[in-house]
């Protein structure tokens, strides 16, 4: 009576009733009843419904991960990394159905889409360094005929609850580096888009990894509570709004845990005179209205400095009216939807809320033209000229298509503007003047500068950044730090008679 | 009307009424009327009074630091750390001095107290590596044209919580890496041992650090919770036991801070009948009644695996029931005071308890002849014999010289029931097989493991490790890890036209 | 009329007269005229022949080389090592087919070739790592408002000069790591081994690397010359002998390059009463006749310690006496053929030598049954007892399947007769000890100790040891020390107005 | 009847005849019978003689290194650094005296030498680094039940042969981090600058290393060659010309050693319209002239691209023309004497035929004004303009003060003009423009780049860049590179049965 989501046919994606969760191995129906409908936010249609699982379905995949750690740590790094690099090759074969599956699910285009799926990729690939990466370190002779080494081993069992915004990409931020250094996990995705993940793990179920070595855990609430009070998980990694972020760090840590969490944002853009404006339009376009602005490092705010503002204004609004607004999965669009109808009401409140306070509403996204679609949860791009300091504009996270501009009249004004912020996950500065550059990224207080760069998204290899409101924790996610986070010295201090 | 303590000579210690807060580069009286007494364990005396600062004081140290903060930031990070060099040269001049006062505030023995000392300035000497290992990575064309690097940058105040048992050498374990890299800092020493931290911060005055790097606030909870609570902090250093521990990393992280508790512990030490036997009671002695057993590395249950029981047990009997328990100043002394009558107090109920529990007191520490003084929390060394697995001698920390000794047939029933545990701070293997010591440091849960080491206590370059509740955090004191606690990545991603 | 190898189907290997080089991205007849045979030393088969390429051709490659490092070297290194992700699958997918052509080539056996593959599979792995490891460094504020980065860039043209007896693992300790950093390569493999240089171009080519990024060419001492002498290789790895290997240093440092050497050895093995001494014996057999003794590792002298002498000597000669010496492409050959008559006559001179030196030749590899062959230059394993230091059989590699066994009365004696050799590649302990397991690895001056292992082959992402003649240079190949080989750090150091 | 230099009396230099060479923890006469005379080349005055010392002394030298190495590689690292926390003490306490020295022994200013000093003793801060720096690294489980381990540990006996520009900062780049690591060490300086180090030798005496661990041998050409020579020795370390580095690399790889050669330089100097002119000029005139120009990073063309060339020449020309020339020991003197008349002559030669190629030599030093001495190698600086590709004056080193000038139309021309260099040892750009200082980064084939800096001097910290004939080698002098250097990785592969 029960069916799971299944890609029976490569590249042909048949849809049926119910997800199911993935442990020890095995996909099974979880004891939960309730189910969370999945919904094509671009034309309403139902795409299947997920297992809203209880804190019993949490502990049975808890369970299998923790029976599953003690052979998995002593399996050589070496062989542990080569299931990853199995999983690269799959995720590659089946890009194209990987893409279209977030598209439809998250109701972004298919080059947002793509673009994501490649990064995903890139976290996989970061993931073959670990053999490098986890050494430990040794002093011989530390003391007379004494010897000291730090070995690194892998913790047990780590879980991800990630966000709708990047369906695919987050959890591979974590769970490819996480078994790599030998742990066991369980990933619970957003309830809104879980169709992607299903994927995954039929991908990670084909790569033949040992059983309980990787669990998926669909839900909401319960199960999140579920992970983060669990006696047997050692860490947590959370993606998601700064509100719910706090909330996961302190429950996390208040269960001995080690927790990672990346939060909201509100990123500042600040365009100079002597910036090549062109490019920082086209770059400052993409940030704002890239995956419908639903992303923590889509810029928010320009901050305009000098007399760049009023043809800075003019050429972005020329660009940004002309966005071709519509289904992902239709080429021609250059801007897909917001997640869901409750989303768009939130935005159309801060959208209403802008206006009172005074900002200019120059573009106005409510009346973009949406193409060939019926239904759906569409907005166009909007933006926002004269917006004042400490306004809600200024100061709120969006997260949709929404762009305020602001007036500085020099670079210290600008940076002060955005220190302001209790946010700080990105900025960038567009500009030739190599003093101006240094000064911004050694100023201000955010954790991914671009620097005549519009979306300043770290690499794999690199941590992702974040400060203040933005990032809980110390050690990120990606890079060298998520070794850490998925490894702990042991010290080991020999002497021989 | 108030003063304060000061040694006004080098070498010669005047003890006056009550101790000052130092804060922005001044000794200041603070504004609480609460002073909480400090007196000599060892013979009662009263060495002075600390105040029990209010909120209000911490608030003017964190003000202090902060303000401080901006240029101490852009001082260079050789300049920085070469303020440590002299810290260091100062501490070698005045190491008897301190080593004096260090016996005094905590009634440990002068060589244990110089040992401290020793240690502690291996913590500053291994903040001179910070200009390298504060270094941040950078790869050129990560994309098109594109490089990206991650700056490491420190990020403000930092506080350090610390307990009285080393109260010379835990602050240290904190302060130089800190501000060697770039941050500004507050202790809060145990309000029971804080006349070494006075002349800490004669010298660290003395050496002219800007006003407001370094600041010294004593007290008690309010103080404790006002660090815990304030927003411009951002991030706590603990060491204390496990129960205050896990509460000060839930608070902290709920007000959004980074945080490395060090807790409690438990420790065993497995002997082996191929052991060199002289040599292990030899080193299990001093683990286990060096600093009267206070210590977090203290080995506190002996495993003695199959026939080495008998020989073991006598031959360390033998030897502790001939320590020479007194004064700390007295030469002649090997075991000094407990911190306090309290502590006694409850170290003989835990005696009593396990009397009743079952267990042979062999060696009651009760009755131990104490030389030379009068008055003074002195307890000597106790043995129990015949200890059963899950009893509470087994299982909880006594911080006092009680040794526990249990049986193992074998080298797996010993590694059983050290990872019991709930602690996992350190455990020691004694044995000339290479074999066992493999697999006892791959298998034991414990963060620091002495292999033929009594006291497995990691150097100043290694991090002090740390599991289960014994530690609460990822990056752990010490060595790169505590660099990585007081900096962080900023990443910066440029493209230039 | 001129024809090269192809294996025009996957798994059928189809010999050709003559090889061709491979150069800018296309297979080139070379403009020599002289042409080396190449001969399957286990029937005498002649398999092809290699050019003897000349300075021009050298010259041919150089260029083409050098044209294609500007590109190459600003194509993000992501986008390099993917390259590097298909050359594995691609090996994966020819496994059989490779190892067979090894066989053939190399004369060992069909599980030494799947032995050797699968280690330059794990070297074309290390080169994954390259995106993390390649990462220079910075630093701000060295001074006040200067900041100071380490980037590390990639160097140009490199080229290696491989040994017959890995013909395929060899050049991949080098080509992938090279190219991965951004530099372009030239490939010189052994003239008696080209074949299965000739797959992996044929891999290279169709994984599609723009022209000219790596290169083959084929030949013997001119063509090495020409490599050492050209100005526009920056660097050369070389493995083979130390005599040659000595020659190969100063002629290239004489031209101004970075070179690494990896010379001959004579590797000791130490085995103790207290070894597990089933497992030493099969270890030591492996060791010593594995390749039939032709590997820089390959266990050449065991010293045996005490009492254990007598039963060593006689489980050894047991197991050898019955070792199954044929065709390595027989499934029951467990030791193939002596690479080349040439090389198996000067073996059999060394065996007489030995002999004539008064040790106890008790295996006589000369009169060892061939299984089921006829012609090649086989020869079964010898043992010689009793061998005295100082003795040509303690001191000279023999690159062949003959073993020595000296005496040793204790721990230091056997230590000071490995430290007598000239060599310093390898060496291995047997026992249980964990205390001379320490002090052998501390006073052995050898690169790779082996503790219980026969074969101390360090992995690929560890740098091959090596000391005194087995090794010349700094930099090691293999692990951070190639990639470190592979750039260079160029210093900028940054002042903003 | 033989005396040897002493400063008796702090800070009261006393000279005497002889210097003699530091064997094994004593002050003793060579035996050569050849001594060196040292002069003060700003006045001619004879300052002492220094041995020319003999094959056989060498011998005494390394044999006191090779005996000391085995106890001092024992002790721990932590106490090997602690000699050099000392001797950066005495360095500052001798601060004064060891400057006045410089100057007298090498002709630079006061300011000059008080700058070298000051580079020195950083870089003993940082050799402190090493406990850090010098661990090696641990892989638990490489293979099934194997661990790997990557000691690092020192070598041997290393050597330095020094120049005369930088006689007491250019040995501590070698010494304190070669020492820390566990190696011994043999410094042979410049013949002509032989006195600094006498001091440093006294410091070292003082600081009671054991014997042998540090050893000075003064001498010319037979003892250079006796250190390239010798077996004892594993590494040496050269700085000087390139033309004797070249030799000094091959002859050192042909004994087998590890070799790392700083050599000569030409550096050039961008300066692009948009620079601020006045600190660029500055800068520019430091880096010409400071040391008379005798520095591998001097400044030595100025290319100034398209019309900022008649303004930058007008402004260089009034600056150089007003620096005050004269003894270093004045305190007005902004620039002091050539190293020797003969240097002088070569320099004066080389102005001559600047001027026959046909540059205009538009301020000419041979006329500048000497303030109030007698004798003494002196000269102005001078000023070559419209120099033109090719020509001698843009090629060669001259080292000496005389800055020539060329014109490049744009910003690629510039690149091209530098990068025909045969040197690679330095270059600068002066620019408020980020792209062209991320190009001229990016493309410029020298080893260290300055960004509006003058003299491009790495910090301690930092490896020494330098490629082309500028650099023989791979590991670099300074920072981690120099760690890497001293100490080799064996590699520990263990199985435990």
């Amino acid at each position: 009576m029960d069916f799971f989501y299944r890609s029976s046919i490569q590249g042909q994606i048949v849809m049926t009733q119910k997800l199911q969760n993935y442990i020890d191995g095995e996909w099974v129906v979880p004891e939960t009843q309730n189910y969370i409908e999945v919904t094509n936010p671009a034309n309403s249609e139902v795409l299947g419904s997920a297992p809203d699982s209880t804190t019993k379905d949490v502990d049975s995949a808890v369970q299998a991960a923790k029976a599953a750690f003690k052979e998995w740590r002593q399996t050589p790094v070496l062989t542990r990394v080569r299931y990853l690099h199995r999983l690269k090759e799959l995720c590659e074969e089946r890009f194209e159905e990987i893409s279209a599956i977030c598209v439809k699910e998250a109701g972004k285009t298919l080059d947002e889409a793509r673009g994501e799926i490649r990064r995903a990729i890139e976290s996989i690939e970061f993931s073959f360094s670990v053999p490098s990466l986890m050494a430990g370190f040794k002093v011989e002779d530390i003391s007379s005929s004494i010897d000291e080494t730090a070995e690194r081993q892998p913790l047990g069992v780590f879980a991800a609850i990630t966000p709708f915004n990047f369906p695919f990409m987050v959890p591979l931020w974590f769970l490819p580096t996480a078994i790599a250094c030998g742990n066991t996990y369980i990933m619970k995705p957003s309830p809104q888009t879980p169709l992607s993940m299903q994927i995954l793990f039929e991908m990670l179920d084909e790569i033949g990894l040992p059983e309980g070595v990787v669990n998926l855990v669909h839900g909401g609430v319960e199960s999140a509570n579920a992970l983060m009070e669990h006696p047997d998980i050692v860490g947590i990694s959370f993606v998601g709004s700064s509100q719910v972020g706090k909330i996961i760090y302190t429950k996390s840590t208040s269960h001995g845990k080690r927790v990672q969490v990346q939060g909201g944002a509100k990123n500042y853009l600040a365009v100079f005179p002597d910036a090549n404006l062109d490019a920082a339009v086209s770059n400052i376009l993409g940030s704002a209205y890239g995956c419908a602005g639903q992303r923590c490092l889509a810029g928010s705010v320009v901050v305009a400095v000098g007399d760049v503002y009023d043809e800075f204004v003019s050429k972005l609004k020329d660009k940004a009216s002309n966005l071709v607004v519509g289904n992902g999965l239709d080429n021609s669009s250059q801007m897909g939807s917001i997640i869901s109808e409750a989303s768009k009401t939130r935005i159309l409140g801060l959208i209403e809320q802008g206006v009172k306070e005074g900002a200019d509403l120059i573009l106005d996204g409510r009346e973009h033209e949406i193409a060939k679609v019926e239904g759906g949860a569409f907005l166009g791009p909007s933006i926002f000229t004269d917006v004042k300091r400490g306004s809600m504009l200024s100061r709120e996270e969006i997260f949709g298509p929404v762009l305020s501009i602001m007036r500085a009249p020099d670079f210290d004004t600008a940076v002060e503007i955005i220190n302001e912020s209790r946010y700080g996950n990105a900025a960038s500065i567009f500009t030739n003047n190599g003093g101006y550059a240094r000064e911004f990224k050694y100023q201000v207080d955010a954790g991914n500068i671009g620097i005549n760069i519009g979306v300043a998204a770290p690499s794999a290899s690199f941590p992702f950044g974040g400060k203040k409101d933005s990032f809980f924790g110390d050690l990120h996610g990606q890079g060298d730090d998520s070794v850490r986070f998925f490894t702990d010295h042991k010290i080991v201090i020999e002497r021989w008679p």
